[in-house]
């Protein structure tokens, strides 16, 4: 499984495309972005108060305070063209500033309106210090020009969309969202539409899941629907969606058994091919990797929860290398102790279904047929391939499900 | 703050509509879905084997096997209608399975073909006896009819949809997305399209990190634009935005200061009103909470950072309220060492900054008016009300941004 994950790296990725930030949360940008000037681009007071020179404040106090010319007042909003030059702060004077005012020219701080005391008309009383540049933001503070503002292969989050609004970037260059087709394969398998069932009749429960783990792994799902069991039925649709699609999915077929043709048809679509066909993971032994013509393709086992537990697994970070996500979010996860002891075998990876409750993670046991333990779950534990099993009181790591 | 959690909790709820399966990830059930009917709907093998009566397998082992006569073999795939009567199981008997084989009547229990062989024409030897059950799914082993498929309340994932489709279940009585406005304020502010600023202007970057925010929680964001720093220009807005929508989000104006006028201009807009301006939270302090005419109203302080810090702990949960989540899916959190000493008033709860290596919490320090402190950050550490600082080296809990 290890292996898997670290060596089986499809080198195709998705090309950039533009995206206004409207639409770019979690989409993952395809080169860094820095800042084409200065944030927030003119010095602004942090506080309401007065700008004045710093040093004209240096050794007041309450037993001495200082006093100050009052020559004007900054207005809240810009600046209107042309009057900037018309409020300068000079040698012990000062200027009424509201937060998140210009700074006007001759100023290099604020002191707080807590400081001071208007004692007469046109004077100011201060009785607190303050250095250079306490009270402001300076003009670059936020982001030096040409500083990064997000890096490449990170999924935009909503600050990050926050700071690209401020410094004017209204697009950024995204990868595309991964084409993911999914398709399932058998002939007992009948769309989730079907109303009455024939006895061994299953309604296909692992396409629509798929697709939501893809959607949620920032691809973009496309449904490639059921196929029968037949080698050259399967062959056809995976050679038509090879040049639509960045990733292909096929669940089912890939059980090592009579209808185990999956590998054939796989072997056939195009070179390199199989990469690995059988994996160490319960559930999900007979998982298929492979690449065909640059496609990486994965073939799931034939039950739904199998599938969903190696997809999450190993297909959700595929589809997030193909989209360029170098920097995956994390997952959310709690620590937990083992209710009970949970056997495994060694060189064997074991993804064991839990309730957590009060800090105990109580282990969800079933046929791997049941989808009911995958709903029932609040998470999964995960026990690795070295170990020969976790003794009940053990803490664990829980991944909960969103 | 934690009253403010815990009191505000408007009564407003959206509607229930329809939802198709493909569309229902991360939606929120409006009312619990039931199994119309057991599933998997008929028994099935879990092995490749032979269906046989436990009962004729009852002593047998490796120096004693039983014999049972082969009278016939399911194949997969569907039972073609007619057919089913036609295989079943006399006592005496074994009748060959592929795994996923719907089990034939007489059978209950099916061998692994791993303790048998065929030891001639028409005859198998058993070498493990079986209890009844084994190797066999029952019918309504995944879930009874009338069987909890989904609780009302929680966001669907990717393991409901599955269910829901295998129960045939295509659509799912979903909360509407609440519709959440989103206004700026403030006669600096400009749109983020705006290519060059005088000094004092400011583009606006809370309203699209806003709406990723309130999209990540479940809502539909509404653009409101910018409103100018005039009383009856945002009333009149806000009342226009009043009918179509469930949340109201106005960030900018709830500062304290010269420019004050959201708490004055929603007092004006319906009852009951404001709830509370200005909530122990740093940074956040100038916040407002209302409802107005059943929908409720968030004042959000005037600088972005501020704004999204104080969005993502009370807009979040709001949202998801309102959108009938009872059940929020947990954030990602990993658990790390401060890296140095954290100073808070007891009182107040301190929302910090913190970059995360190696297990260590480095907190990010700067003005409130500074985003790059927001976008620096891996995540947040919140110190609680009754907490008076925390030391370096404490354990911490850091929620991690996605």
């Amino acid at each position: 499984m290890a292996e898997a994950l670290a060596g089986f790296r499809p080198a195709r990725r998705t090309p950039a495309e533009p995206m206004p930030l409207a639409g770019a949360l979690h989409r993952v940008p395809a080169a860094p972005v820095t800042a084409p000037h200065a944030l927030p681009g003119f010095a602004r007071s942090t506080v309401d108060g007065y700008a004045v020179r710093a040093a004209d404040t240096y050794g007041v106090s309450d037993g001495l305070p200082g006093y100050l010319q009052l020559t004007g007042a900054v207005l809240m909003g810009p600046v209107v063209i042309g009057t900037e030059p018309a409020i300068t702060v000079r040698p012990g004077a000062a200027v009424s500033m509201p937060t998140g005012g210009v700074l006007p020219s001759g100023a290099d701080a604020v002191v707080m309106i807590e400081y001071t005391q208007q004692v007469m008309a046109g004077t100011i009383e201060v009785v607190r210090p303050v250095a250079p540049g306490e009270g402001v933001v300076r003009a670059d503070e936020d982001a030096a020009p040409g500083a990064g503002l997000v890096p490449a292969g990170r999924p935009l989050r909503a600050q990050d969309l926050a700071m690209l609004a401020a410094a004017g970037v209204t697009t950024v260059p995204v990868h595309a969202r991964p084409r993911v087709t999914v398709f399932s394969t058998g002939d007992e398998v009948v769309p989730p539409e079907a109303v009455t069932l024939r006895p061994g009749q299953l309604r296909d429960a692992s396409a629509v899941a798929l697709a939501a783990m893809v959607a949620e792994a920032g691809g973009e799902p496309v449904p490639g629907g059921i196929v029968p069991d037949e080698p050259y039925a399967l062959e056809a649709v995976l050679r038509g969606a090879l040049p639509a699609s960045d990733l292909i999915v096929i669940s089912a077929g890939s059980s090592v058994g009579t209808r185990d043709e999956t590998a054939g048809v796989v072997r056939r679509l195009g070179p390199p091919g199989i990469w690995c066909h059988g994996i160490a993971i319960r559930p999900g032994k007979p998982t298929l990797l492979a690449e065909c013509d640059g496609v990486p393709v994965i073939g799931l086992p034939g039950n739904p929860r199998s599938a969903l537990v190696v997809f999450r697994l190993l297909g959700v970070p595929l589809v997030r290398l193909v989209g360029g996500c170098t920097m995956p979010p994390p997952e959310p996860a709690v620590r937990a102790r083992l209710a009970r002891d949970l056997p495994s075998a060694a060189g064997r990876l074991d993804v064991v279904q839990v309730q957590v409750t009060g800090g105990v993670a109580t282990p969800l046991f079933g046929l791997s047929a049941l989808l009911s333990v995958l709903t029932a779950a609040d998470g999964y534990v995960i026990i690795p391939e070295e170990a020969t099993g976790l003794d009940a009181g053990t803490e664990v790591e829980v991944t909960i499900y969103r």
